[in-house]
């Protein structure tokens, strides 16, 4: 790293031991593809079964510091990953907003109060940030978990949001859905009070994002995990207007470092030219996108994160390993034929299965990093 | 009608009462734009469900000719459809392989003896169709109940099957999925297993839809519910490398009669031409696609079928009428700039929902006809 590192200069990073990501994110040269995994601090891992155990919920581990500083790095002890993200849950904000967030055993989130009528919505209100201090002191204790002694970081710490049209999904529905037939109901019959929802959540997600910033979160990335479920027309109205209006709204820079910003939207390959467009640093792909195309049409704008298929982790070791090159080979050699960089983040194009075997997760992580270094010059 | 009927010539359609939507596959100039609707007899239907009550379980409906038919028949009793689709099942062909399919109440389908090793995967043959001679009969009685007292139908009859991959999913997960991680596994882990399975599902598939043919359907579909779950790559290999080997066997005439092949892939608007270079004839798009797009695209090579978020039935009659235009006026006027003809089916981008105001799909059918009346000369 250190060749890599003495050469940054029109972009102001933070000092790391591992500043790779960050250089990436800024499509800046880097000496490897830097890695990290959705959802990495998690079941799949059986240290993180422990603590949560310990926990004796998820919101207990999600709003306990300590507990969710110690499961945020427990990943990184197991693999050489390229940074740390925060431990949290994307549901935190309407949680704050009083729509009472749960998780019942076995199944996925449920809200007490969802958002289904004209005097919900007009309820609705950006929260106090008093309501999530135990995000930001998460990320505080996470920081200095991961300084040494000279206050240098080990990676850097990507703070995160889910995006406003996924938090109404859930705010709407009251929990997971198959087909957001409440969500699109409201949608498609008061676009009046689907917009009014949205606007409150982008600048509550701004908000929060920037505290995060604040407390020392040096990425940030918007979850858009449902934006893929809307209409060609509707993504843009609903789902891409609300992403930008919390992007216009985050801190580019904090201390002087720049700050990327990742946009992520599950199924929105389609509409990979316009979410570039937003001015994000980083577009996160899923697996339908190819690495190659999405690099031709928008690498010189932004870097792209992901996109290997969670479910390649079930294969054998060399599998995954043939399968990691094959996702690397397919952005290519970083350089540009003008001697700029493109910007490559590896990730899975979704978060990592629960059923995954964790040393399956070893094979990935160092095939990515060796190879990839056969990629650089 | 009569006007474009007078004026087929170089391609044969049989006679028909209304052949607007087999002129629409073919690219042939139409008089407007036909409609009908995924899942149209279904459980959206209080009709539907009186005659699925009487034949006591969802397969004693579709493995009795006469009620199958009975239940094609209703939504074209109610609504100005231009096509009838025969009421049956994706999941006939692996039951006739003898996986043993069931629908439990309230949830999905079963198979009781899903194919997850290698010797299940080696007994897999391409079934005796005698297993299928219901579905046969089906289509045979509906295109009877079509007819007039001349033998001429009033629409044109439909006839389907799942795609190779999608049965595979069904077959090997056992039922429906929510991260295809069997499935997956399997492809990753067993490339050559997956491929055996593909490879006997894409025959008997194709045989299936022949026959399917032979008995009286006028038009064939294949339905990739789950392409869209595979990776850029995998959905090539695995995916439609085996769409292309059903349509490389299926009958392109029979009786003398065009017969157009239908191929929708959920979540493929990435992979559009490469589904258009199948060599079928239409293709069918889901509501994340725009149909603007889509036809500049691939307009000249092959006809579009869709794409309407099937939530807007869950908006007003004005506001269904106002997104049906907003399809329509998006695919355009038919005639293009050198005389020819781009073909449009109006359909949903996926089946309608269960939960859907039977009175909503009357303004749908209703504006769709009106409002492309006036897209023609």
């Amino acid at each position: 790293m250190s060749a890599s590192t003495s050469t940054q200069t029109a972009l102001s990073i933070p000092p790391l031991q591992n500043d790779q990501f960050l250089r990436a994110c800024l499509r800046m040269p880097t000496d490897f593809t830097p890695v990290w995994l959705m959802r990495q601090a998690g079941r799949y891992l059986p240290e993180y079964r422990a603590t949560r155990e310990r926990a004796g919920s998820f919101m207990g581990l999600a709003t306990a510091p300590d507990l969710a500083c110690e499961v945020t790095l427990q990943p990184l002890d197991r693999y050489a990953l390229d940074a740390a993200i925060l431990f949290s849950d994307i549901l935190t904000v309407p949680d704050a907003m009083g729509l009472g967030l749960s998780f019942a055993t076995g199944e996925g989130p449920k809200f007490a109060s969802p958002v289904r009528d004209e005097a919900a919505v007009k309820a609705l209100r950006v929260p106090d940030m008093n309501q999530l201090k135990y995000v930001f002191d998460a990320v505080g204790t996470i920081r200095r978990a991961l300084s040494d002694a000279k206050g240098v970081g080990r990676v850097p710490l990507i703070g995160f949001s889910g995006s406003p049209w996924t938090l109404a999904c859930y705010m709407v529905e009251g929990g997971g859905s198959d087909d957001y037939r409440l969500v699109k109901t409201m949608m498609y019959q008061r676009p009046d009070l689907m917009h009014q929802i949205l606007a409150v959540n982008a600048d509550a997600v701004a908000l929060y994002l920037n505290t995060q910033i604040e407390a020392g979160a040096q990425a940030v990335m918007v979850f858009d995990s449902w934006g893929g479920v809307l209409a060609d027309g509707a993504f843009q109205n609903f789902g891409l207007a609300y992403t930008r209006r919390v992007l216009s709204q985050l801190k580019k820079t904090h201390n002087g470092h720049r700050i990327p910003h990742i946009v992520f939207t599950k199924g929105g390959g389609l509409w990979l030219q316009e979410i570039a467009d937003t001015g994000c640093d980083v577009v996160g792909l899923d697996w339908t996108m190819n690495l190659d195309k999405a690099r031709a049409q928008v690498g010189h704008q932004v870097a792209l994160q992901g996109n290997l298929d969670p479910m390649v982790l079930f294969a054998s070791p060399e599998q995954i390993q043939a399968q990691a090159k094959a996702v690397l080979d397919s952005f290519g050699r970083p350089r540009n034929a003008d001697g700029s960089h493109a910007g490559h983040v590896f990730n899975l194009g979704h978060g990592i299965s629960q059923f995954t075997p964790p040393e399956h997760v070893s094979a990935l992580v160092d095939t990515v990093h060796a190879h990839s270094r056969t990629l650089r010059d």
